[in-house]
Order: C-alpha cells, then structure tokens, then sequence
C-alpha cells in the first residue's frame, strides 16, 4: 500500500470538510479562485497543491489552514481513517 | 505595501523555527531531503512551496505542520510581526 502522502492526507480532508459545508466543487472553486477541474484533480490526490493554493481552500472554507492542516496529519497517522 | 502571502509568513516561520533550533541551512536541507539552494529560496520567500514540501520541512524540524501553518497564519493578520 502506498504511504500516504500529506497531499493524500489534505485531498481527504479538503473533500470532506466541503461536503460538511454542503458546497459543491463548483461553488467551492470559485470561492477559492480555482477552476473546478482543479479543485477535481485535488480531492483525488492527483495534484500537491501550493501553500497558497492550500490557504485559498482553507478561506473559501472559512476556516484557518491550521485546522485543515492538523486534520490532515491525524489522517496521516491514521492511515487515512 | 504588498500584501503578505501564505507563502511569505510561511518564510518568515521557517527561518525563524530554524534558527530557533540552531540549524544550519545546509543540515536542514539534508534533513528534509532538499537541496540548500531551494531552502534558500522559500526563506527569502522566492518560491511558493508545496504542501508536500512543507511537511517535509516541518518533519525536518520535529514539529507538526500544522503548528508552524498556525505560526503563519497569526503573522498574516500581524502583518508580518
């Protein structure tokens, strides 16, 4: 089994902190700035993401990067459960 | 002024974290598997590092991610300070 990158890891939760929030990829990525594709390719963990790029997510989330991030490194640790 | 990016504070936390813990540029570098020059780099905040490259950093320098992304996150709204 592949180990699971922090880019896996932030794909998880980036996909499940959007569905909490009801938000479609659609409406998400334009709050974000983002093409919905990428917002796509991300959730599935086909691309790692810049600092930036991470922070913008994070925002058009409303919440800090920080959470998303400590989430990211429990999955991690929790092999992704 | 210009604005302060996630990848600027981000800089800022990285060389101050480094520093903190008396490491050299060059030993961190070995430690997080990257080359110096590239840690020259995002210390003068020139690149807008991935997020897989920012956990190795903060691998490299025994802390959660997510602790130095809050580090970042407080210096944003400070402005820096």
């Amino acid at each position: 089994m592949r180990r699971l990158e922090m880019s896996d890891a932030f794909a998880l939760v980036l996909k499940r902190s959007r569905q909490a929030k009801g938000l479609s990829q659609e409406l998400r990525a334009e709050k974000a700035n983002l093409h919905p594709t990428y917002i796509g390719l991300l959730e599935r963990s086909l691309r790692n993401p810049s600092l930036n790029v991470t922070k913008a997510l994070a925002n058009a989330l409303g919440v800090p990067l920080a959470r998303l991030i400590a989430e990211a490194e429990a999955a991690q640790k929790g092999k992704g459960r």
